[in-house]
Order: C-alpha cells, then sequence, then structure tokens
C-alpha cells in the first residue's frame, strides 16, 4: 500500500478550477481562414453572418492568451466539473506493467461527453446576442445531445441534423435529444437543398459529418432569429475544449505527476486540441519533451494520410476554407462505429502542431479498439465511448512497450465519453460481427479531386 | 457570490473514505428471518446453503455496529467513489425556493447506480469462498449490470434472469451485461421449474423481481459450486449500502451542513436503507430531529397500504421468511417503468424503522415523478434514473412547500442513478403516453392472500 501515494481519483477544489480558456492561436499561428469567394482571410463580419458575434471573434483572436469564462458558463461547469483524473490501477494490473496510466474522464454527464463544455458556451452566448433558436449537425450523438441539454438550460430551441447511420445505431439519442427538447433529423434528409441534392447522387448514403453540416447551415440562413453552432473543428471550439487541458495540467501539477506521454482520439479535433492546448507552449519553449499522440480511425486517417491543404468543412462547400489536413470533402468515410470521428478534415491549429511536428498521430483499426474497449471496462468499471477507445487502444499499447522495455512511463490520456449509446456496436463486437475498413489509395484520391484548385493550393 | 460559500460539487478525499460498512441491526433490532419449514429462526447453516458464507454471517450479524470493508472492495471503491454531493442550485434557481437542495449522486458508474457498492462485495466474498458462478436476478438491469461488471472484474461466471417487461423496455441493457461476460435469460423463462409453473398461471404476465428471484434460486441449486446473491431486500445488502449513507454524513460535516430532510426512493429498500442507516442512531437517541422519507411508487406501495408481517422473498415461496411491510408474494405489480421498485416487500430493517416511526414513506405516481425528472434533467444536466425520479418528486415537492412558507430547509436526497437505459420510458413520456395505475383494495386484497397463514402473522 506504502506505493499508492497517488489517490485512484484526483480532483481539483472548486476554487481551484480555471477560470479563462486557453487560447493557443495566441501562441501557434496557423494561416487564416478564407472566405471562398474572394479567397482573402474571413473577417468579423464573414464569420458573423453564420456565428454569433462573440464566438466570431473568438475564432479570430489571435492576441490573448487567455480569454475569461463568463461567470454564468463558470456556474455552469460547476455542475459538471472538475472531471476526475484518475490512476487507472486496476488497468495498470491487468496489463501487468510498470507504466502509470492515467486518463481524465470527461463522460461523467448526461450528454457522455466532453461536448458539454462547448455546448454551453455556444448556448450561452447565443441567448446573449437574443438569438431564439440554433441548428446544428451531430455524428455520434454527442454534440447533439450537449447542444440540447444546453438550449434546454438557457430556454433555446434547437434543431440538430444526426448523421443518418448514426441515428440508425443510437435509437435512444434521439429520444434523449426529445427529452431536452431538441428536434432531430437524420442526415442527409430531404427538408433541405442541399440535403435533397445529396441523396439524388448517394441514395444509399449512411451520410457523413460534412453533409450534416451543410444541412444545417441551410437550416440557420433560412430561419428568423437562428445561427448555426458547431460542436468541432473550428478554433473557438478547441477554445472552450481547453477547460479539459487547463484542469488536467493543474491537476497533475497538485499531485506532482509528470507526464511522458499524452494521448486523445481526433475527429474534428477538438477534444485532442483541448486536451493538449496548454501542454504546447512548454514542449515549443523546450521545457517539456512529453510525445503528444492523436489517434484516428484506420477508416478515417485524416492526419496520417492526407494533405495539409486548403478545403471546405462540409460536403456542399458552403463554409470558409480552412488550411487544414483533409481527405477532401468528398470524403465518403465507411460507417464504422465511432460516428464522432468520421470527418474528412481537422481543425487547423491541430493541423499546424501536426505539421510543425509537435504532435504524433497514429490510426488503429475499429475491432482492436473495441478489443481495448473491453479490457478497459472490465477492469475500470467504465463503458468507454468507441471514440474514446481509440485513445485506449494507444495508452495500452505504449503501456505494453513498457512491460517489455521496463520503463515507468506516465501514460495521461483523455477519456471523452461513454458508450451507453453505443451498444449495437458492442454487441456486434461481441458476436464478432465487427469488419474493419482501410480506404485503399484509389478512394482516397476520389475524396483529393474534391480539395478545390484555388491558387494557395499550388 | 458571497452566498455561495458552499460549493456545487463536494467530495471526500480518498483519506476520508469510509473503511468500515455501518451495520444498523446493532442498534436497531427487528424480529428475525425463519426458516419456513421449521419457523425457527434461520441459522447460519440454513442461510449458507442459499448465500456466501461470509454474506451469510453479516445477514446474521447484530452486534458489530461497524464491520470492516475488505482491502480490496475498498480498492474497487476508490474507482467509483466517493460519489459528488451536489448542492442543487440550478434546480433552486428554477423553483425558485428558498429551500436548499443537495443530491448524493451514485449513477457515475456503468452500471448506472448505487448497485455496484454491493455487486463488488458479494463477487469479492463469492471468490474467497472459492465459487466458479453466480445466479441473480434484475428489475430495472441496474444490479445486472454492476454484478456482472463485479464478476468481470473477479473472473467469475453470472446468469441474469431479468423481469421480462424490463428485458424489453431496455433492450441494450442485455448488451451491456453480455459485453461484461454475463448472460441473460428474461424471467420468468421455460429454463426453469418454477418459470414455467409461473407461465402456465399467468402466460402474458411481464413477469416481477419475485419470479425472478426464484428462477435464479432454482439455478443456483442446480449448478455446482454456485450459489445466489440479491441486490437487495437482505440486510447484507443494506449494510454495503451505507457506504452511502457514510460518505454522505462525513460529507455534510465536512461543509457544515445540517440536513432537515432525507429522501430516497424504495424497491426492495438498499439504498433507501444504506443512504439513511448511519442518521438513524442520532435520530433514535434524539440527537437530530430530521425527517426522513421514503418514497414510493403508487402502483406497488409496500409500506403505505402493506401489511407488517412475515412472507416470503420471492413468488415461487422459496425464500427464508421475512418480517416485513408486504403486498403478498402473490402481487402481480403493473408494468410501471421504475422496474427497480416493483418488490411486493420491503427490506426488514426499513420496515422496523417505519413500524417504529422513525421514518415516514410516501407514494407518488408516475406521470408525476417523469415530470419532475424532465424538470431536474434540464436544470442539473443529469438524465436520471426513473426510480431516483422519485425522490426527486418528493425534494421538489418539499422545496415548493419552502417557497410558501419561506422556509430554509435543507432537503438532501439520493439520486441512485441514471436514465441512460430507460429512454423508452421517457418517449412515452415525451409522446404523452404514460399513464399511472393505482391499485384497488381487490387488486391488494389477492395479493394479502398469498401471505403465508402461520402462528407468527396471527
Amino acid at each position: 500500500m506504502s506505493e499508492k501515494k497517488i489517490p485512484t481519483k484526483m480532483y481539483l477544489d472548486e476554487s481551484e478550477l480555471p477560470r479563462a480558456w486557453y487560447n493557443i492561436n495566441a501562441v501557434v499561428k496557423h494561416d487564416p481562414a478564407l472566405n471562398p469567394k474572394t479567397l482573402k482571410p474571413c473577417t468579423l463580419e464573414d464569420y458573423s453572418k453564420v456565428f454569433c458575434t462573440e464566438l466570431s471573434k473568438q475564432e479570430l483572436n489571435v492576441t490573448d492568451e487567455y480569454i475569461p469564462i463568463p461567470e454564468e458558463v463558470q456556474e455552469f461547469y460547476k455542475m459538471i466539473r472538475p472531471s476526475p483524473l484518475t490512476r487507472a490501477y486496476c488497468l495498470e494490473k491487468v496489463l501487468d506493467t510498470p507504466a502509470e496510466i492515467y486518463y481524465k474522464f470527461e463522460g461523467n454527464n448526461t450528454s457522455g461527453s466532453h461536448k458539454l463544455n462547448s455546448a454551453v458556451a455556444q448556448a450561452y452566448y447565443a441567448k446573449q446576442e437574443g438569438l431564439t433558436s440554433l441548428t446544428t449537425e451531430t455524428g455520434a450523438g454527442q454534440w447533439g445531445t450537449a447542444l440540447s441539454m444546453a438550449c434546454a438550460y438557457y430556454g433555446i430551441d434547437v434543431t440538430v441534423f444526426m448523421v443518418k447511420c448514426s441515428a440508425e445505431q443510437k435509437p435512444f439519442r434521439k429520444a434523449v435529444i426529445e427529452t431536452y427538447g431538441g428536434k432531430v433529423i437524420p442526415s442527409p434528409s430531404m427538408t433541405t437543398e442541399v440535403g435533397k441534392s445529396i441523396l439524388e447522387k448517394y441514395p444509399e448514403t449512411g451520410g457523413s459529418l460534412g453533409c450534416a453540416v451543410s444541412e444545417a447551415i441551410e437550416r440557420a440562413n433560412e430561419t428568423p432569429n437562428c445561427k448555426y453552432v458547431l460542436g468541432s473543428v473550428l478554433d473557438y471550439v478547441i477554445l472552450h475544449q481547453t477547460i479539459i487541458g487547463l484542469e488536467t495540467k493543474a491537476v497533475l501539477e497538485k499531485f506532482n505527476i509528470e507526464p511522458d506521454i499524452l494521448i486523445s482520439c481526433m475527429g474534428g479535433g477538438s477534444n485532442f486540441g483541448g486536451f493538449i492546448a496548454p501542454f504546447i507552449k512548454d514542449k515549443k519553449e523546450g521545457k517539456k519533451n512529453y510525445r503528444i499522440i492523436g489517434v484516428e480511425p484506420a477508416s478515417c486517417p485524416t492526419l496520417t494520410r492526407g494533405k495539409y491543404v486548403y478545403d471546405f468543412g462540409d460536403t456542399g462547400k458552403t463554409t470558409p476554407l480552412l488550411k487544414m489536413y483533409t481527405l477532401g470533402s468528398g470524403f465518403m468515410p465507411a460507417p464504422n462505429h465511432s460516428g464522432g470521428l468520421r470527418f474528412h478534415g481537422m481543425n487547423p491549429i491541430v493541423s499546424k502542431l501536426y505539421h510543425d511536428g509537435y504532435i504524433e498521430a497514429t490510426t488503429v483499426k475499429q475491432t482492436e479498439v473495441f478489443d481495448a474497449a473491453v479490457t478497459f471496462a472490465k477492469s475500470e468499471g467504465i463503458l468507454p465511448a468507441p471514440e474514446s477507445s481509440h485513445s485506449i487502444r494507444v495508452a495500452i499499447d505504449e503501456a505494453l512497450k513498457c512491460k517489455k522495455t521496463g520503463e515507468k512511463k506516465k501514460i495521461v490520456f483523455c477519456l471523452t465519453g461513454t458508450g451507453y449509446f453505443d451498444l449495437k456496436a458492442y454487441t456486434a463486437f461481441n458476436e464478432g460481427k465487427m469488419t474493419d475498413y482501410v480506404p485503399t489509395d484509389e478512394d482516397l484520391a476520389k475524396g483529393f479531386a474534391t480539395i478545390p484548385d484555388i491558387p494557395q493550393n499550388k
């Protein structure tokens, strides 16, 4: 027992909670988003047409390293935060590894994930701006749930375009969103022009985040006093998610833990960016030398096999052009079970960090991911989300390497959420019916062909 | 802000966690359980035929006020405990009440409820005794999930007889239990003699906890190196669940909160008993005068309309006879959505406390319960289990009384779990299709007719 000086669960006190988000754009500069019509950097006016003004300002802020969290958002955070940092003693024992494994668990709220961190901020700013409704897209359903929770709290209507194959895999997600008063439309749908045109081209498609974004933007544009909000990809979302990294850094310091490896999964980049942002400056300045690993599904290998160019964030090509790693906005990912990771692009900050060599990226296959998920569930008592299990897979692999070398590395990963609405996927895995999919170079070439042919991409 | 001296979430430090359970049987004596054949008090030998020896000893222990928690169980507890005590600032604001509302949240684990507290203890003792498999029943599915998690942790097989209407309402519960390696059989089933005979009598029955208990006991008796375990009703289960009350009492003291009202829902009595047990002595000795309220569904009004007599714990009449409030082991509760509260009897300690006037009991109707659940979900960010929402209903009602009187009462309730697997019920409520059921006196008379006609009941 004397070895166990580190508690299993570690919390910050309420008085230690961060009161400002961390704006990594003040430290790492990436190429600006472009207005697709003018090919000039997006202005506040450009952004404000689609997004709330305050969020647009945050998107463009490259000067303030810290941005205060509004008092009202802090009050909400206190209901769901701090999230615990857990030492995975039981998993370590099962793996018989000398490594120390830690996870920051963001799933202890009804949205089942970290998504609520940004949802509540976005709903707050929408309310402040006097909006009466919002639209959004959702992949796995976690963002849609989070936003409907936040909108219920602030008394705002919300319409959620949910990627069709996720909606079918997770019927009860719809029920949760509806309990919170949100409206769910499986995407692509016949309720928008862009949805109709996608369905005409691909009548059998299970949908994608890219399609759902296009539909949600179209609906917002048509609706009075309504704007579109987004749960990932944009810098302001990462800004809000830095609450994860700030808490993680603070609690690691509180308990004198020096991490060797930081790991998280990557879809649009929001949890990953938010988790690692507060650690980048020290690494950039050579004060710390931890490895930072992003994990993506082999079926949607944006960083590891994509191109670093300007591309649209949606299939309908209506968003600003973002300089990012992308598989092309026309890339249609296979319907794997990690709906939250099925996005063709990657947030520009995360892309830039990868391009500059500050972070690594790796891919894992779905069946390997679920194998890790079940090991984790049985030892740590939490049934993880498929998305989060990508991080578990890599954390376990790194811990098993330590077993071979005898190294006592400290591995910290972000456990983004729970798998309570992913039981069809678990059943497929339990019954041995889950398959893996890795796109061929030809598959990727089709996606790359949809990347815009503009001077900046030459 | 100056008013908010009490944090939203309150935790004990790991070093402050209880190291012994609280055995209320050393303080409040109830009539002993009887062997149904001899009508003599059950002996250790009687119990040990069905239950693990160590658990049987705990059941019979009426001398030790504290019983140490095994080190290995404490290690597991550290993964899921302490559970937070939350000040419901946002709910208070929505209700516009001067009352202070607090809840102890037991749902932050994959079983989704407090059930894991006892499951891990029971699986541990089974392992120690060298058993290789266990059987059990489950109503809402929370106990079955909890036991399968605990058994996965200790490497023991488990078969779960799940009340049929719950199994149908909650298809994904089965998937979670199977992911943890458990086997699920909807009850009544054709796999046992008692199941066959119940199905012959009531072919359309949705099942009940009483039926499922009988089936699980029969299966355990037939299986080598296997015993039956129970998630509620027995005193040893309450013993394990006192971890809830001990933590609650300690954290209230830590933050100088003097409760006026303690509330929890009642099915078999395990969470209720565990939550309130550590508070009873002070009340009994006149040191404290808090009100303690148990909440039961109007459809299964065990304390409020039942009889205080000796009765069987199962429909098949195979368990020891327990002196308790009961509706008769033949009472077939209507299939309401709170599967965990559909039990004809009530733990003997809780029954005795009610009989002696130390606690109150009240009933609430299903639609009122879901109305409170949605209010809570929207303000506090947690979608509660239907069972737990019984407590929320009464907490809200008490807070609204304070609104009228201007009293600043401190209301503390146990939020036993989450409703993530109860979405069919929420959908029924959202769509206005949920109905209420209150048994007539004739309905109750049919149940009472099944109470055993023995000298002790004269």
